[in-house]
């Protein structure tokens, strides 16, 4: 396992969903950056379960800081973040310990790790894992605000149900204003229909989160193999079901002339400016001034109670499956704010190697 | 700049595309692996322009060993090896260094190197770069036939025409037929149609290339943050032009539910397998044993001869551009050996990092 | 700040002497590895105070797994451990915060992060931060057990008393017999009294740590940057204190001749061998096959109270100060197992690195 | 094998004494910054062999620039470097393939690399390799130039001879005017005499080097793993023969009482200073401000004319060897540059880290 991310600003993620606790170490974290709790508590939150489509599950995931930050400052330390698991409910998964949920990490983990992995709730390769990415994310952001970068996800498209397009004004207006984080709020009330549907059953959905970060300034990226794209895309990836990450016009500049992909350029109030942003924000892998723009694709959650079919790993022979156990229909609206923790990590790590935050913050 | 990538198999990139060379240092690659420069070459030529959708640029791109191989085989030392540059030609460049091309990282290197980069032929920006990662490929390719995995990336879709499914023979068989890199001979013929009208109005395309691991043992990996998709994305954006990357069903299981989503597990001849292939052969980070596919969205070139609006970088004034150059007008088939070549060497690094090549060949 | 250390077996440091907690992070463990937490809480307690020449602040210092570990086994998920702080009284340090004490970190780290650092027990800079090294130590052990590879380090000099010559089996069975860890109880009793003699004036003193390791194979170390003794040496200047690092010889080579100071080789028992280790085990920074041999300089405890110059940082001026607090007037027999923890780590790293772990201990 | 040594300011070495060229990969460089092949070429001469003592081999070692600089500034690409090998005599080396010379790594190369390694001249074990640090080391000390960063090293010790304490200023004036590059002319003309000795003899002789950085400002070093003390060690470690690393007073400090030891701290000039310098100027693994001193070892080279007991690693008998090629009887002075270029890579590494540098030289 490998389980850093970042090389300036790092963080590394620790703790399993059945185990004692999920947490998150921050290593290179400016010294002076005011953090409180509550800072982190507020981000974490937001990947709370909503009824009526997601678990049952219900942590309290309450965040404690063990270290890194004193009298509400950061001390240059490592930062040490986690949330106690409470809420363990393993029974189910006992049951059906050789059994791999088809589209779960289950087979996989058992091969790699000879079987001792921690399989219960999915272990390492739970969805609650990113409790500490949020933890993480909410330090970025925190360090983000100095250079005045923002970051907003949102779901645009969930079942098939496409979001209208707004700008970023509008995203943040409205993006908590439902429980789906879909900045069209009649787009949302389908999109809860069709995962009310699939939920019924017994079914799930996926859909397409899109992260956009402003006022990032020109130069952010270390080609050629550290580049932005490739940077975010691999801390998306790392988000547990998301199979696809696109930026600007991503797989439909597959279909377009260089003529109409192609951005030009123009002075805009003394700073130059492209006047389309179908590179979405990155040009030879650094950041050129305007909004980054990504886009994840998140697959149906795997852990559906349809019966599927399967195998028995122990005795290798085929037999099905019926997933109980407590899952999301739609996973898409709590790993919006797991897609804004990742590009403020990465934003952050970017900006540290480009010199631009100090080392510490005044 | 950061021009290194893979933990144990590391790959180090140099040189410009005006400059005097291109080449590539890789480290970590095990002793006693047999490697000829014709061994190289062979990848290397791959990426030569073919006419007539290409570059006029006519590198003879002869590789030359310079460490780390002796009497035929690695050594275990460094490996450095490089192509001389010859045909150069930098005087349309020098004519418009001030003016960034739309698309292109002319106007960020700018910036973030402080007009200091090497703005000739694109230089540290170029696709020509790729050579250097197709050398470091091909000794990847070599070492992988050691644990039987194969990599075949093909074109599969080129301004909007999409080729036929194939399944692994075929492509492999048809892939090197004509100079598109397309296994569907007739859809490789309407592509060219539509490259040579774009070229003839000055204009470019872009595509889609698929990239397939066959015979990826189980277990390759490195999750949560090193995970297959993530590690190989990155390697994949680090392809100038590259604006997206899924992997198996990707985007499209965005819109899909989980019972059509996920791959079904059964026992075929003694062993675990997937009745479909929707996880791309990737679940939870980890290879599961199926073919690893991948899909890469390439723009279209941003060097194109009609007129566009941009800049003047140092005057600070809008102006236009029209490139001249030598550009190909669609790179997606040049880009395959390309794509091959980095899913190579990813899946060299995580097989060493998994402790499956040993420290010497025999 | 940087706190993680090692490539393939990484521990990442964490935590503060009058914070919460102190801990570790072991990312990269193989899965299967028997580890309970008294494994781990017998290393610890080596490093507990022994009266009457160690401090007064007495920590339960009981180890706590938080993550990583299943049933006894480890799952290949990071391994988190930590122990809360209970013993903390940090009145003394708020009296003179803005006072660096002589030899000590609290200028530097001042300077360093702005006086944001948690000076209080001198925070990250404190000897209590080794108690998670050798935690990481403790894991690392019990997997070198699976290469029969054996570390032991003991105390070879105190104050100017140097210990006679040992043999490793003497060493082994004598280091625990004595508070000091010293193999030769007729120097311990000397140092000792040098000890109580220092701080009944209330001085301090060092001295000098010998590691060595057992049935170490033939190929731990990575050349030409990562050499066995480059990694190791970069451990141990981790451990605070330690001003100097030598192999085998040692600073003696560089008055040797080389007909002196090569060991021949021979054949023994159907195996390689050199007859004399002046080399410390390494030969081109890979271990040869003969023990491991390093010398550690601990300087003596920086914490005196005597009195001594210093400045006010805040009001720059001079002025003095006397360090009361709890400190060891020697901190050289606790460091003993401290070194033994970082050797154990980087053989660790580096048997991984060499593919001779694999990654499921079975 | 790992050959990059650096973080930010990232050294990749590659080449064989033997093969076609030695050189280096400097990645990370700012751009901006004015280099010459005479900048390079001058420190590269300082490794040139100085008769009577040193190898009869000659090589012109001119430095080419293949990438990174153009129009004589660095670009922020990657600068390669590099010198082609010329006078290449292999017959000894033939001969004595299968007989390990002692204290060379000839054995654990051959263990390690399973016979594959290029054993000519010691391939990439040779000092030859070291040519190519020194070019790393030449790029560090003009950047560092900017940071008024000043480093000095000479030789303060030969076969048991010791100059005279000298300061900065003396040694800077004296260091280049004699070959053994020991700043006490009288010392100086001692140990040559004992090196004409030994090397009558077949013999050689070992000798300690100091190296000293002057003006480095308070706060590079990141603790508690990447001290400056760990990581100029590791940097030490990786030149051949090299046995020892020690900071201000190192393995003397053993000695000392914490009232001797520790440097008292005082305002000077309205700055913090020490008023002496045990530390060498580090604390907790920071820099302080005072000059950076730090010593090492170098043990007697290790390939003499005398008969020597060894083995055939093929045959697996008792034997012996006389080494015939072309050595020197001390290696000290020429490694005295080494010291330097190895300094000056982890100064500058750190001080990127910390960000007084900027990404653009101005």
């Amino acid at each position: 396992m490998s389980n850093s991310l970042g090389k300036m600003f790092t963080v590394t993620s620790f703790g399993e969903s059945h185990g004692r606790c999920v947490g998150v170490i921050i290593d290179g974290c400016p010294a002076g950056l005011p953090v409180s709790e509550d800072d982190i508590q507020k981000e974490v939150d937001k990947r709370k379960p909503t009824s009526p489509i997601a678990t049952t599950r219900s942590e309290a995931e309450k965040v404690e800081i063990l270290s890194g930050i004193s009298e509400g400052y950061t001390t240059g330390a490592p930062v040490c973040l986690l949330t106690w698991n409470t809420d363990i409910d393993s029974k189910e998964y006992e049951r059906v310990k050789s059994l791999p949920r088809p589209g779960h990490a289950d087979y996989t983990a058992f091969v790699k790790y000879g079987g001792f992995n921690d399989y219960r709730g999915g272990g390492r390769f739970s969805g609650r894992i990113t409790a500490g990415f949020v933890m993480a994310g909410a330090v970025a952001k925190k360090l983000l605000e100095r250079l005045n970068i923002e970051i907003i996800a949102h779901t645009v498209e969930i079942g098939g149900i496409e979001a209208a397009k707004k700008d970023p004004a509008e995203i943040r207006a409205a993006v908590e204003k439902n429980s789906l984080r879909c900045a069209d709020s009649k787009a949302a009330e389908e999109m809860l229909k069709v995962i009310e549907k699939a939920k019924a059953e017994g079914d799930s959905l996926g859909g397409i989160i899109e992260g956009i970060a402003l006022n990032v300034p020109v130069g952010l990226g270390e080609p050629v193999f550290d580049t932005l794209e490739g940077d975010l895309a691999k801390a998306i990836f790392a988000i547990p079901a998301v199979k696809g990450v696109e930026f600007g016009s991503g797989f439909s500049a597959a279909r377009k002339r260089g003529s109409e992909n192609n951005d030009s350029f123009a002075i805009e109030n003394g700073r130059i400016v492209t006047t389309t942003n179908n590179a979405g924000g990155i040009l030879g892998g650094i950041s050129n001034g305007m909004p980054i723009v990504l886009r994840a694709a998140v697959k149906p959650t795997s852990s559906i109670a349809v019966r599927q079919d399967t195998v028995d790993m122990v005795e290798m022979k085929n037999t099905t499956i019926e997933v109980k156990g407590r899952h999301d229909a739609c996973i898409v609206p709590r790993a919006v704010p797991v897609v804004e923790a990742m590009m403020a990590v990465i934003l952050c790590d970017f900006s540290l190697r480009a010199g631009i935050i100090p080392e510490v913050i005044k």
